[in-house]
């Protein structure tokens, strides 16, 4: 952990066989596809469906994948559940593997709590953890989490705990929000990832550290080439053209079914549809627009290894 | 599981060691002291701080109140989580052990999921657990889990599992919500359980059940007099006289750490002051204000046996 990861990282996509239990085998492979692309892991991201896994089931996952030789210094697990116990489980866990960060939800099931027992209960995971190889990158997501993070919390942390408070993942979808955090502690070394690559330029030209994007799961190429470039001339064409993808799958399409549904149709494996309920997969038709708009804007993946 | 539970439980408060771990004793010995107060064990609440805890730590105490001779015939665990694999575990272990019923709440991680949703998630978890005993109460609580159950919901799953499905708790706290639902699904068996008592007059006249609340923790006497004797005609005065205990711990304080300082007053117990990081206990201050309003509205509690 003495490099601290950056660049373009995906939300896992989490496969699931027939019985809905995560198969492994998908997941490697596609783990590894993204590794070949320049992509990062933030492997159980609310993309992962990380929520609707038991916390056994996440830990013997990342313990499959790391025992398949996927490069720990390339993972940031999501590591962030309701209870401290399971967060200080998993947390533990990772740390223990190598990976390079852990990415922490607030504790969500409570609204309206307050700043001082959001601090509590950070501050416990971290002396309870209590292995300086810990970095925490918190994330923020109050479209989904509702629970958020707040200047206030950052800076009470990063006073009690400077090296466990690595930066964050803001999904907030709200530039002037990012900036705020940005402007406020980019500087001390708190690496801010904007949740989606949509914001990916002007988080590097402010002093960002990249983005953590659902929409890495499938053109993590161009993305991590924006992210490489993003002082070149074409940088706002290459953002523009960003765009244009985001667009298909995040404005009409619940958007972790359309991800899933698009690998399944470049890798040609009709298995890699299935979402665990609360979340359902695209209908026929659904997929059949999908399909049809991914190939009008000339979208491709080149996905050999993921093939069946 | 041949009659079904009805009258006044409490979504039972859960005391915590000094490290956070649940104290089996102290529990214990609160829920047989509702038991005495002829209130039922809701054990899993949000006023329990449920979510705040592991799966597996939910799983032990449930163990360990039943090997104490708590009555599961009186037992209503909460053990809806996000995921379905926590869910059905928690409650296959229930019906196994006789629990006269399950709270279950929805996955409440993603947002705006669809009916189609959480009828597949609910359905899943129905054929998973296999159990004819199991009797599921759905749990309506929009201010915290945000996502909610409607009328719609429940009409799929009572068609396709009117065994399995029992009633619900609406903690929405809005009489029209509730109204809606004895209405629509109360001639049919279909158990409505208000979430405060404040309902519980309203309910009871208009074919409801009961009421799970959280001051039952600490008021439950009084309140199971006016559902044994809500037919009287001083009904309307006795739910005049909840309702001023009810606002004393639900207008100024944060209810659950309210709720734990009464105990921790009226037993002598500092330590039931206690409550799990992301919430926070009363400060002495706000300890101070409540003693002195709850001694000025003539608040008793008869809890010997809690004393330490």
């Amino acid at each position: 952990m003495t490099q601290s990861i950056r660049g373009v990282l995906a939300p896992v996509l989490t496969p699931f066989k027939a019985d809905l239990s995560p198969d492994e085998q998908r997941s490697i492979a596609h783990c590894k596809w993204l590794l070949s692309q320049n992509c990062g892991l933030a492997v159980f991201g609310t993309t992962s469906e990380a929520n609707s896994h038991a916390a056994d089931e996440r830990a013997m996952l990342l313990d499959s994948l790391v025992a398949a030789g996927i490069d720990t210094s390339r993972m940031m697990p999501g590591t962030g559940c309701c209870s401290i116990t399971e967060t200080i489980k998993l947390t533990s866990q990772a740390v223990k593997l190598g990976c390079a960060g852990v990415l922490m939800l607030p504790p969500f099931y409570y609204k309206e709590v307050s700043e001082e027992g959001l601090y509590r209960y950070f501050s416990e995971v971290v002396q309870r953890v209590g292995d300086t190889r810990l970095k925490i990158y918190l994330y923020h997501i109050p479209p989904v989490a509702v629970v958020g993070i707040t200047t206030g919390l950052v800076e009470r942390l990063l006073k009690s705990y400077p090296n466990a408070i690595a930066g964050m993942k803001d999904s907030s979808g709200d530039w002037n929000n990012t900036k705020t955090f940005l402007d406020a502690f980019g500087k001390s070394g708190f690496d801010v990832f904007v949740g989606s690559e949509s914001f990916l330029l002007a988080n590097m030209r402010n002093g960002g550290a990249g983005t953590i994007s659902a929409t890495a799961n499938v053109n993590p190429a161009a993305i991590y080439k924006l992210y490489a470039e993003w002082t070149n001339a074409d940088a706002d064409d290459q953002q523009a053209k960003l765009n244009v993808v985001r667009d298909v799958f995040g404005e009409k399409y619940p958007m972790i079914s359309a991800l899933k549904q698009a690998i399944a149709i470049y890798a040609n494996d009709p298995a890699w549809r299935t979402v665990r309920p609360p979340l359902v997969e695209l209908t026929a038709e659904q997929a059949k627009t999908l399909a049809a708009e991914l190939k009008a804007i000339g979208f491709m993946m080149e996905v050999e290894t993921l093939k069946r």
